[in-house]
């Protein structure tokens, strides 16, 4: 238990501003996102990575459990402490003291306590930005924490591949500070430390600060929704993209019509943008864009997309059934709502899968196909991140039916959707939420025990003590 | 020491071809490509992961070591048994049995023992390639053991970035099989083990099969010979070109007039392109390319070239003393030329360093001003990869010279160019040939001792065998 000597102590490190112990002021780091609320036993707030060595060297001395927190965004119970009432909670919400942008290197050395959009604001005037597009507002060192992804990956990859350096504090009694926070993209002198930070939740030391690659801003973008011809022509036309536009293609997200419903039922801003009103099936936002304005003899990207689009439906056997180029405001709009949407239509049960791209559109049919007769409640309102293999798996139940308040419904879904997800199409059951309390359970049991084993020991190595929520061995 | 029993007890596991011990036949086992010339024990050639892990697991238990070797063309002696005679050489040159080309994910599963150029010339003809583009032509295995980048890595990024999964051999007593070899792209499902053994030269475990991401291949290239303004120009024409070319921008090399020069003199079948044959003091070869053909309306990509040129000429302070445009073939067939040339205009002594992108012609401008006092005799004749920091540092003494003799020169000079180039300019000292025993002290030297620790830890806990050239703790 957190006594008065342990308080007294932690702000003499920290000061005043750096320990929270007002119930009141402890609200919002106590409550998640979405699922989760918890108890903490008070709330740390270093400003330096030096305060956060010395708080995290007292702490592990004095046997006071860990729970870093970043922007407390995530949805895997990954940021929050638990019921007890006992661990403390180190926020990096005043780790902003740096920012130092190289740019003929085109890389930013910045504290983990940013905002994505506050580092992309400042960036804007330079033309560059951290291509990571998502839809909640992160920190950065939360946004490290769990590698997310996001909109744009298929162009611009995940937070790990934007990554050239961190610095970490490690939870033992020293709270060694390690420097990796080189500004090198090729550096192959050893084990490259940084990523077993990326992807682990804390749970293997806290991240104070980071160098990241940006990219320059695109000056153009042009959008489409796609109808594929059927569910099968979903990988034709995405190759058949891919194929004609290169790096060009910088989204291919498809969203299912229960989403697409969900959305323009509960969003009452949206415009149905359907010919018709008729929601189809499955519907494909496409986008492209290029970091320049259209040149002297330059398509502009909308005609190009236009082109693009005639030649593939002249191709043998087309993969649409229809395609409209429009503006990208308005098309983006529907996609981003479709979380909303779903909330909104019962009580939300969501999965965050990968498979190889070649299996998301089979995974979703034998889900129809299955869920009837499984779990007769649910509606299946997918969408997703099909050009890199992501599938949010949004499944609902309505508020009124017994599996809303069947408090083991959830979990025997669960069960059966990893099951199928994980054993017979080799996804994952976290694509880029990564783990917390909420899904422990399926890393325990996807996870072969030599790898948890090998965990364990790193976890020894580096981090003995008592840190984040994850038990990864 | 290796007797007959261990030979036929080898033999038993890997058959006859499985094992070589007839000096002839193990010549280009012990050979490198450049530097170094070992003595091996015997020569192990597996064909499948279960070859490996029942070989792997016999010589730990016996306290055979074992040098694991795929296509041998390293330059920092990490793939050949040292003078000893008592270490076996564990070669991939078999492990071709599998080729799983997954078209819809773009990826394709492969046995480690492929030759780059092999597996690029079976994904031609779907219009793919993996993405690294080398002067030499490795194995599989060995670039993911060192994480080759080379000369697209501006565009398309190094091994690590391209790699989706791998399995690997450890080695402990069991020649444990790790599968991590994942199709998926977004996975965040605990720690990404395979980071591990990328880059890190098969001292943690032997990697025998992969995935690898594909991307789709150039249709279109367009190239030319940008001479700067100056050497302080250098960073505003890279940004010039990448604020207006985005991912068309594949390349950007820089080289030095002595490296230029260098080739012409030796390499006969090159053609000088500068006007009058006058070399400028530095030259960067840039390089567009796109995945399709130019399209009705649409420039080819030489014109969009020309186009930015013109715009780069004309914007305040250019950049730019002289441009020109012409055909991609000759133009890098000069740049490949230049290793050669180094290598016939003395005795070679080659760095491969990389640097923050800003700090390039800083640390070059250095070397030339201190090299004459310093080391007289060596002359200057660098190349590199200036778009992602790279610089291959080579320097040429005379062979006539007491320096080419002096056989404590060399390290004396790597000594103080090492040091400039890590501790005055943070730098790398291995930018892309990782580590091996040619450049072993560095590492030991400018890592820290924690960074050793924990090192040595992560050894015992994945393959506490005697397992590769290199010691990381």
């Amino acid at each position: 238990m957190i006594d008065q000597a342990h308080i007294a102590a932690l702000t003499g490190i920290l000061g005043d501003k750096g320990v929270v112990t007002e119930p009141r002021d402890m609200a919002a780091y106590q409550t998640g996102a979405r699922y989760d609320e918890g108890r903490a036993a008070l709330v740390l707030r270093p400003e330096t990575t030096e305060e956060v060595s010395a708080a995290v060297g007292y702490c592990v001395t004095h046997g006071i459990p860990l729970i870093p927190q970043s922007g407390n965004t995530g949805l895997v119970s990954g940021s929050t402490p638990d019921a007890s009432g006992t661990q403390a909670v180190l926020s990096l919400d005043r780790m902003t003291q740096r920012f130092d942008l190289d740019l003929d290197n085109r890389s930013l050395r910045v504290g983990a306590g940013f905002r994505l959009s506050d580092v992309n604001q400042k960036l804007e005037r330079h033309g560059l930005f951290f291509p990571i597009d998502l839809g909640a507002d992160p920190r950065l060192g939360g946004m490290l924490a769990t590698n997310t992804g996001g909109s744009r990956f298929l162009k611009y990859g995940d937070v790990r591949r934007n990554t050239l350096g961190i610095k970490v504090v490690l939870a033992d009694g020293e709270g060694t500070i390690l420097d990796h926070t080189s500004e090198l993209r090729k550096n192959n002198t050893g084990i490259d430390w940084k990523q077993l930070f990326i992807g682990t939740v804390g749970s293997f030391g806290i991240i104070t600060e980071c160098v990241l690659n940006l990219e320059p801003l695109p000056k153009q973008m042009a959008t489409a929704y796609l109808v594929p011809a059927s569910g099968a022509h979903v990988m034709p036309l995405l190759r058949a993209m891919e194929d004609r536009l290169g790096a060009y293609l910088s989204a291919f997200e498809g969203m299912s019509k229960n989403a697409v419903a969900a959305a323009l039922d509960h969003v009452p801003s949206l415009k149905n943008p359907f010919q018709g009103g008729n929601v189809p099936d499955y519907v494909i936002l496409a986008e492209l864009s290029r970091t320049w304005d259209p040149r002297a003899g330059e398509q502009p990207l909308d005609a190009v997309l236009e082109t693009v689009l005639a030649d593939i439906w002249e191709s043998e056997d087309p993969p649409l059934a229809d395609a409209f180029v429009g503006p990208a405001h308005e098309m983006w709009a529907l996609r981003h709502a479709l979380s909303e949407g779903v909330k909104h239509a019962g009580k939300l049960i969501a999965f965050d899968l990968s498979f190889r791209r070649g299996d998301i559109m089979a995974f979703c049919d034998r889900m129809k196909d299955e869920m009837p007769q499984t779990f007769a409640e649910v509606t299946i309102c997918d969408f997703g991140h099909i050009g890199d293999g992501g599938v949010h798996f949004n499944l609902v139940v309505p508020r009124d039916s017994a599996a809303a308040s069947d408090k083991d419904f959830e979990r025997r879904l669960r069960d059966w959707v990893f099951a199928i997800a994980v054993q017979d199409f080799n996804g994952s059951f976290s694509a880029e939420h990564a783990i917390g309390r909420k899904n422990q359970a399926y890393y325990d049991l996807y996870t072969h025990q030599k790898i948890k084993d090998m965990a364990h020991g790193l976890k020894v190595i580096t981090s003995p003590g008592d840190l984040g929520t994850v038990s990864f061995g």
